[in-house]
């Protein structure tokens, strides 16, 4: 509204903004999407914040970050590999469907190029991607900055992130 | 903050506003709230952008998008019809319970006089909404734009997706 | 931008924060999620909106609110009790499963000193929180006022929503 007054120092607005992106489940196919975002921020200057929580902390602690799955499970949309054909529902339960889901999407993703979820987050660190851990769900889950990936920025309570997010872009993932 | 400064030529404020929404699920009923939430958009005169990846592509992809369905799978607010009864857990995954949770909720909608979801989208761009596809997931589908509604725009990365979201309010459904 | 003409009075930008939450789903583990932010939010003078649509609507619903219930039933990253073990999915669909993990994550909750969805609600309106309800999830289930929450302030339309959230950070959860 003051362009008139302001001079345009170039690109500001793009420098300003601000994406912060709540992970919240710990599923193969619904962690991809934030980091997929993440690092197309990223690369536009946008400062960017991932807040893990709830079954998104999977994707920052340890002895859990390298085994996220995938399942069929009550997904509709789930076709069977290069067909139209849905697969039944009633299939999707059974045992070892979780471990050849899993597999099949683990080499979709590999195929283009894309790398695993632990190997994004380091990029996206190392683009200045920013990590937060919550505190309600380490709690939940018994656990502590040392059972977390070294780069998580700290534990902090929804009031922080609340802080951490004023004026930004937000995603609930 | 510059009102007193700058005039108001009405409803600025209004026009500038936008909506973007990531349609990333296939199942009909996730499918639906992005719909409703773009056509009320497009109503208000909001500038708004649908983008669909992940398992939403199908809701773009012309030989899936008539056949989206509903699975009470794993969903504990499903009822049993005009009752306050859950379905059981145990019987949602049993072989034809898809088909017989799409057609009732199919029904439900439909009477409520709103269109399908292939009718929806049609009537949405015929409003000036703007609908997009995502490249990584086109790529992961192995789908190219003839596979798509011919009103699509573009297949799109996760690059361009950041610029055209950019000062818009953002929905991750 | 007009930093250097207008005066600041302080924490203008704080009180003109708004944050609106649609809440679509009704499993407990993604009706926590909304309510957290909510109560963070109102903490920090954030003006905040929740909308109750889809499975969400039974968060409100007098006769469904007490009894939300948690599925493991597709979700990958569900834990056996204090250990690194994935629940197999062969066995989250099983009769009794859905009241054992219910029950697990209630005690979860309540042992982090977070009130029961109703009680939580409570104290949000208490805060100053607003509560609405979705006109077209009302006449699906075929409910009205009475059946809600005293304390919802309407039953709107996708058309209102978009006058409510103007300006503000929006989430879908």
């Amino acid at each position: 509204m003051a362009d008139a007054i302001i001079p345009d120092f170039g690109d500001d607005d793009e420098t300003d903004r601000k994406l912060v992106i709540i992970c919240s489940k710990g599923n193969l196919d619904m962690a991809y999407p934030a980091l997929v975002l993440a690092n197309a921020a990223l690369g536009e200057g946008i400062e960017t914040h991932l807040f893990f929580t709830f079954w998104g902390f999977d994707m920052i602690t340890k002895s859990r970050m390298h085994d996220l799955q995938f399942s069929p499970v009550g997904n509709t949309a789930m076709h069977l590999p290069g067909r139209n054909t849905k697969m039944p529902q009633s299939l999707s339960p059974m045992p070892g469907m979780t471990q050849m889901a899993t597999k099949m999407m683990k080499k979709q993703i590999a195929d283009l190029g894309i790398p695993e979820v632990p190997d994004f987050l380091d990029q996206i660190v190392a683009s200045g991607g920013h990590l937060w851990a919550c505190r309600m769900s380490a709690d939940m889950n018994k656990l502590e900055e040392t059972d977390l990936r070294d780069d998580v920025e700290g534990i902090i309570n929804a009031t922080d992130f609340m802080e951490i997010s004023e004026g930004g872009q937000m995603l609930f993932i």
